[in-house]
């Protein structure tokens, strides 16, 4: 059996990253999807608001322990991005990691649809709809509450991308508090964790373009139609453009503030997680 | 009183080992099915389901805590017949290995139901039943929803438990992310959670044949009967042939997404947790 | 200040003990206890038993933070007991250990009458009752469900302290699991947690004699008077004999089925925790 | 683009601090009062208090963690003060770091403000008031129960307080629990988590000067008026002064307990976190 494995090795360097990334943001959905598939479906009796915010958390976790080792566990294109702004990741490689992600986040939200298949059509009568009191769209890609003007939530998810990484950055900054490698997933999920727990109710925290759009386009093809890209006053586009500029803005804070005024003895070791 | 336990020392490698994994799989059904009677005999008033997760939860951190330095903690039928399967275990321990799997849960059944006796017999009345408004079987055994088909149970379990395996082996694989074994047990604790809460509320999460059979087993000898078999469609097989063919498929992803493509130059350290 | 303090040191190693393990189960009464007050007097809306769980579980991580380095943060009369009878704690230390415990559990209970003195009076009505729908002695201390049985509280609060014992061991245990010391306060908090959550609703898991009855003394003089020690048919005694009983039942547990098996090249390191 | 960050490159000492002080402050409220504000908003739909505990307690953990590196993370003028009475902090820096913790608190309430805007407006009708059925300046600082007396509420945060710092320094003791630094953050964060479950319904647990002044000077300016200082009977000064003669209170108990009667053999190493 191992050797019959070993026949399969990929050599290739960005290949193997690309199925890392895509298998971490797989990870990242089907839990975190899945979760709120379970509040929905059950109409709150088999867990809360709580447990999605548990749910992407440690989907991060685990998709990051999956993943680290191999390509870094970007696992958004708003962190590949930034990484390559700051001169720590290749720009070349942006666009397969961008692709890989978002693949990643359609196939789980393939896999979440099939395992909650018999659920959703209880739940919804069989009629797959993004508004209404029995929509179930919402389990899969984000939309923002009644009240959030389009200005509300573009402010919502640049805030709450660049507290993002402004947690990301300060826990891969070895100057400032050298974690070791093996907790930073967990304290990555820790900072999703309470990022849904202060900053969830306006959007619902997709904080991330693939993990808002790959499910978003399967819902579009599954059967929700049309109607996932006009909800909300068009609501799509947001959270791809706004984590971007979030992400950037936490990037630049944080160096402003900490990380370019250590003193600089030592050389910048820079490997930043998720 | 150190010198007379001294006495009762066996050192037959394999007798230790069962005996450790029916301890470990004992202490995760106590506290897992505790839980679960907690909640039930209260009507939610003293926990929810996000507490059964937590029971089950951290139930397999105990577990695996009390028994991982001498069996490996597989817990699980399916976690050990992968393992044989990788040849990261030995064939011929693995008939011994699931029978001390099932009695330890058979056992930790029997002292839930001792600890509950009161609880059970106010809450149902004196009347053990698997179905209807106080039904009590639950507590022990894995039941599907409603609305769930045979297949759609089958599809549930084999997705679960591969997004289990595809944890743990990451957990494990010490070119990936290499995990202090001390900290193993919490984190594949934290899988079990994460599962439980985004793929819990089709078919109860067992992922595991001794968790479910064991204590169906119990039911079905005290007092709950024939029925334990019968509910659900004949529920019983599906968490006993379903979870062996998703460890296999979990197994395989990660080994043909990641594992096999590491480059060789480190021998495999191939010691997976839980 | 610090050449102030310096002049109160005292160098005598018992005194040194019996003061850490006083505010060691002083931490611990005062956040669970603490946590108690705050669902019983806000009537679940500022806590629910969750919090209850999490209160007294992360007392417990404080309670041996706080001691560990100084006495070994027993903070519980019953694993004294166990100690003394596996030989790893002197017996002629024991009764100071228990005195002192019982001491810490009393002024922590009178801590939190005065911290939540207005609360308990808007709640109550100025009553102090141990029983009915105002009764607040259960903030204190435990007492039974209605509906169970004097044989299954004591089964109850023996199956719990044994698998307190049971994890305890575990976790102490150098050949088993090799936990750093400094994680070993937040792996006991976390049975304590799980024993919460799946054995906390027949009697309130006391597990712990100290932390029973030196809160139901404070009771009985600050006003609630005899009616703590008639209560739940004289309930009072079970929590202090039953935690004895199934500590020692889970220690001989976790060395007949574990400890005294493993090879012997290695010296006993026996340092269990908490 | 790091070539053109370096240039910002500060060397004053001090400066650098002041600036991770605000940082840290910042991050802690920002968390903190935003899941304040997701469980008013929507009205305990998308979050109940126990998340604004966690709210408060991993805002705690990542203000630690982006600013230990540089300034020691107090994000506290009552811990700030405890340190200086222990000889372990300089009283000259005071001032400035209390001034850049309640700007730091300050601008995170404006934050809060600027990404609940919407939602505060849609919950409030645009009406913003500090008591009444749809009072919003709970969202920023801290008010009393009603049945709260000042004398109980001034014994609530000094006991509250007290609490905290005997975590703080027990974490910190190198002789008791010598606890590795990165793991320092994320047990201060569970020590306000705990009383936050155990000490938070009688005021909110304020705990911390600069956590309730630098919001409730925000609430002044943008709309809420000066309400804000006479509500609670003129509540306002109370988190200011109480827990600053809880902290000393709790420094007082831990050394007195603990700390001065370790054995002299090793130098204080004494370097407290948060």
């Amino acid at each position: 059996m191992e050797r019959l494995l070993k026949k399969c090795q990929i050599r290739n360097q960005l290949i193997r990253e690309c199925m890392a990334e895509c298998l971490g943001v797989y990870v990242l959905i089907l839990f975190g999807c899945g979760s709120v598939a379970q509040v929905v479906t059950t109409e709150d009796k088999k867990g809360q608001y709580l447990s999605i915010n548990l749910g992407f958390a440690l989907g991060v976790t685990f998709g990051v322990f999956v993943s680290r080792g191999v390509s870094g566990a970007h696992l958004n294109p708003a962190v590949s991005l930034s990484l390559c702004v700051l001169g720590r990741h290749s720009w070349v490689k942006l666009p397969f990691y961008i692709f890989f992600q978002v693949l990643g986040a359609f196939l789980a939200a393939a896999t979440v649809a099939l395992q909650y298949y018999d659920a959703i059509q209880a739940y919804s009568g069989g009629d797959l709809t993004v508004t209404g009191p029995t929509a179930t769209a919402g389990i899969f890609s984000t939309y923002p509450a009644d009240y959030l003007s389009v200005w509300g939530g573009i402010v919502d998810q640049v805030i709450g991308t660049a507290a993002l990484l402004l947690c990301v950055l300060a826990l891969g900054d070895h100057r400032n508090s050298s974690i070791p490698h093996y907790l930073q997933p967990v304290l990555v999920g820790a900072a999703v964790l309470v990022i849904g727990i202060s900053m969830g109710s306006n959007s619902g925290y997709a904080l991330n373009p693939a993990r808002d759009f790959g499910p978003r386009l399967f819902t579009y093809i599954a059967g929700w139609g049309a109607d996932v890209f006009k909800a909300g006053s068009s609501w799509w586009w947001v959270p791809i453009v706004a984590p971007c500029v979030g992400a950037l803005l936490g990037t630049l804070i944080y160096e402003l503030m900490v990380e370019v005024h250590h003193p600089s003895e030592f050389p910048s070791p820079s490997s930043p997680c998720a």
